[in-house]
């Protein structure tokens, strides 16, 4: 019988995320008409949105910038006992920004960065969403009446984040947040790490790492809402197509993660995930998943190979100052 | 900011299920071939499976018996250290049976029953699938190939158990087990509990208690497992259709849970579902769903009602001692 | 070798079908808004709707009326000859009503009656529709852009009437229209057609005929829209349940036909199915399908039963003026 | 009122179609175990199939060959007289073989090459499937059990051959057999015809020819079954993947015909289409969608660009013996 430490369970799961876009009215078409997630809220420059099966008041919160890319992204602990250990062990690690009075939908955060500069923040308090009249749905469980207008995500799902050091920024992930490990690609006979994908619930990842191709910090790969069948990817493909999107890769699937992806850029220039399938993780002693260059291959199970975009590009874009230290690598 | 207990988190999720039956080549026969189960260990009166999808060495013991029913239900704890918490704490609630030296799958457990009587069992050490050459998958992340075998169900997902008194056992659960509370039917203004759907871990519910009608003891009402989209039910439909299977009910969606059921007979007598769609619950501090007797109506969401052997019919099978004292009731 | 008399091949299709409703604003949301029909055309007491894949200008003219029902139905031949030639059949038969000026969408028809009183009527000349700036599809093939609004039916498919004569009908339809028979039911020892399934094309059915329960004349049982897939039934049943719809039956599969239908009845009252699946019939020499009361069962595969509704209620709604002179029946 | 000819409606479907392999035991392997389709009758060096929804007794010959490609193309007439009269047609174009005395499931036939020297025929006697009573089905009209085997393809579909001069063949298509045109793609404004995609009844193709880009003569694009929903488009590919067949394209989208494909090699080497999607078309006055080459693109609707491959390989494989006369072009 093996002894090891008991595990950290501090973080319950993905809070919110805040995208930020040069183009919010064309955005907030994207987020509300061709995903068909609602508006709750509206602030100074940012409107607060959310999917027809989000419990909270607010999942995304979509703020006018300069330059496409992704703001604060929370996490929402277990407890307020959950909250201050992780905050002190932030803190801790140097990565600590402090308290804030909390946003619309949520109280008091703590604040920080991660290794690669990302800004995120830890919460517990937590406004629940009360549909109005008009919204109600007939399903007591439901938050929300099932509009079903168009991509009609049903919530919000994960996000895959660039970074310069994948190791230092996953291993902050696991040993100061909690975060479990699930897989990972590694080139070079495991000594370089590509791309990690990481977890703090059965979710398969809702938090994943992979390398700057161009160096850069604090830059967004993805974000990703999730429908419940792979047809209603398929569905959103057509929604997607007729309203002059671009489609970069999909509706296909992913060999790690076993993902069925949808992948399109919203107006702003974010790209956006519509997803389904992948699967659950309820192992406590899951043993990662580790794919070499050749086991990874094109990162598709089966469809097209993803597009050379897929690798180069993300929000806010850069011009590599110098050549890639890294491997150049399909994140996802 | 209110500041309530830390959350018990010591059960990871549910583990594996004994079936009992009295037919055994037939109920073999269900769940490798119109299932498409796996065979993966033998042992007297026992056959040990699991779906493609399952992790672990085995899910399912098939247990020759002379009525149909449930057996042993394990939960797998986070570590050790969670382990030896539980059982203490089912001990000090008089609830406790003793430790085991595991069986085929998994090392020691400790044994105990719920109050309505069905044996459980907690375990932490497992041993994980090693597919055979012939049943590797092509993706590594897989456990094992997909095969496409009748209707293929990835994993198990759940089970519902009658309880002649439902709220005892289900504080049991969430006060000795650490499970939380989902969802409930309460009739009478809320006086008489009907049903509770309850789990550990994101999963809706991974264990269900209803009222049994007939005022038995320790009584299977049906065994759930998973597939990943409502056409897979569909197509589970018309797999077991042909094969001369009774369909009691479904495919269609339930109002709670808004789980999308199809149950089916085993040949052995007990009921089985397959299942699909139902939601994620990611808040720590979830706030139970209540249905009355007008709001629970029939159970269904839309489709066809539930036909009265739903209620009736649970195994092993009982004469009602006397007339039920406890209301009439659509457990799911 | 047989040589049996060359088979009429006069009519291509399903033309327009005429909804008549009592509700016709309400009716108008249900096409419209729930269904994600388009208008295309007004007139002075009738909507003039199609499906985001019907290539005509109009295949649902919606009518206020004083009841609901059906209005005029529609068939298109496959040649100005074949009309002259259908024409001519039908005036030979005693059903003629005569020729007219045509409508919005279509040329000259040729108005008649079947047996039962149903008014119908045969054209070949046909407006195509043009999409505005606005509806304009990126697919070249397709006629209107794919909203995704509401239940997104494809297009129009087929309708039931009631008639007392169920045999006197279809042989109308068969020898003067040259419809093919598909299926039928036929109680007491094949003596008594209670039902008949009948197409021009390789579609299962666009017209069948089951018999009016309560003796009534030219009733609507239901009229039926065309989605791909059997996911968009499903979804299209969410849809409908948090409008508020009264859904009779399904989600679920037709024993004979094999379709997968859904049933709700639109404001206006009359019964109106979201439908995929069934099987197309290809074979020149097809054997018609004979069901009798025990195969035919409750006619479905699978799924709750039909309810009594299913039997008794049809557009306009009729009191039985004396007890059924028909076996009691479950059509579709 | 415009007075057309009256329209050839002699040929009913696409009875059945010969494939040629090297590999028969890999090649009826993939038909059989991974497609899903039953073994009906075997000859001296040839294998007779059907899917589970084909209603004749056979629809797909599998003969051993020293090299892959299709062998005879089978088309059924309505009626005996309209087999006669196509005969006389097909010899009047100096086209004619001449008459057999028939095969397994079917009789007499007159045999043709198209001007491109594809062997066809033509028949009207068929013999219908009778299952076996291990292969009965619980629905009436299905002509067998629905096994859930692989990919379980419920019938043929359709086939797309190469050819030299497609106009020509295209022509022969329409004039002498009567085949209805209803998309094309038409290269140097419309000077160059790339491709056409014909059918004799509602679905949208049931023959297509595409230029040959390597000048060979009577050679197989792909050949193609039918699945009921997109979602069994995705499993096959699952399916497919996990036996370690080559998938070349898709699943995905085509923007001519709507189709949902899935493109993979069969181990004897010919290309094979699991589909579903596109739409029926019943207009008798169909106006073919003609896309010149910037909107045909690459012949993806959504999805990865299909590979090289799609355009330089067809069965039997041929060196270019010179460069190739034709534009390269995307057939499907």
């Amino acid at each position: 019988m093996h002894d090891g430490p008991e595990p950290i369970q501090d973080i319950a799961h993905l809070g919110h995320v805040e995208i930020l876009t040069p183009k919010p009215e064309q955005s907030l078409w994207y987020f509300r008409d061709l995903l068909g997630m609602e508006v709750v809220h509206t602030g100074e420059r940012s409107v607060y949105l959310r999917g027809y099966g989000d419990y909270a008041a607010s999942t995304v919160k979509l703020s006018e910038a300069g330059q496409p890319g992704v703001g604060c992204i929370a996490w929402r602990t277990v407890s307020e006992a959950a909250l201050e250990r992780r905050a002190r062990a932030i803190e801790a690690a140097g990565q600590g920004i402090g308290w804030t009075n909390g946003d619309f939908g949520h109280g008091r955060s703590y604040r920080f960065r991660d290794p690669d500069g990302h800004v995120m923040e830890l919460y517990f308090e937590e406004m629940k969403y009360q549909a109005p009249e008009a919204l109600r749905s007939t399903l007591k469980n439901l938050p929300q009446k099932f509009t079903g207008r168009g991509a009609a995500v049903r919530r919000i799902d994960h996000l895959a984040l660039l970074a310069s050091d994948v190791a230092k920024n996953r291993d902050f992930a696991e040993r100061v947040l909690g975060f479990r490990l699930r897989e990972q690609v590694r080139y070079d006979n495991g000594k370089t790490e590509i791309g990690s994908w990481l977890s703090a619930n059965p979710v398969h990842h809702q938090l994943a790492y992979v390398v700057d191709a161009k160096g850069g910090h604090g830059r967004l790969h993805h974000f990703s809402m999730w429908v419940d069948n792979r047809e209603d990817v398929l569905r959103a493909a057509d929604i997607l197509a007729e309203a002059g999107i671009f489609i970069e890769a999909g509706p296909s699937k992913h060999n790690n993660s076993q993902g069925f992806y949808l992948y399109s850029y919203e107006p702003g220039g974010n790209r956006i995930e519509v997803y389904s399938g992948s699967y659950l993780v309820f192992a406590p002693d899951w043993q990662p998943v580790t794919w070499n260059e050749e086991e990874r291959g094109t990162g598709v199970y089966w469809g097209g190979a993803l597009p050379p975009s897929f690798i180069d590009y993300a929000t806010p874009d850069i011009d590599a100052a110098q050549p890639a230290k890294v491997p150049v690598f399909d994140p996802h």
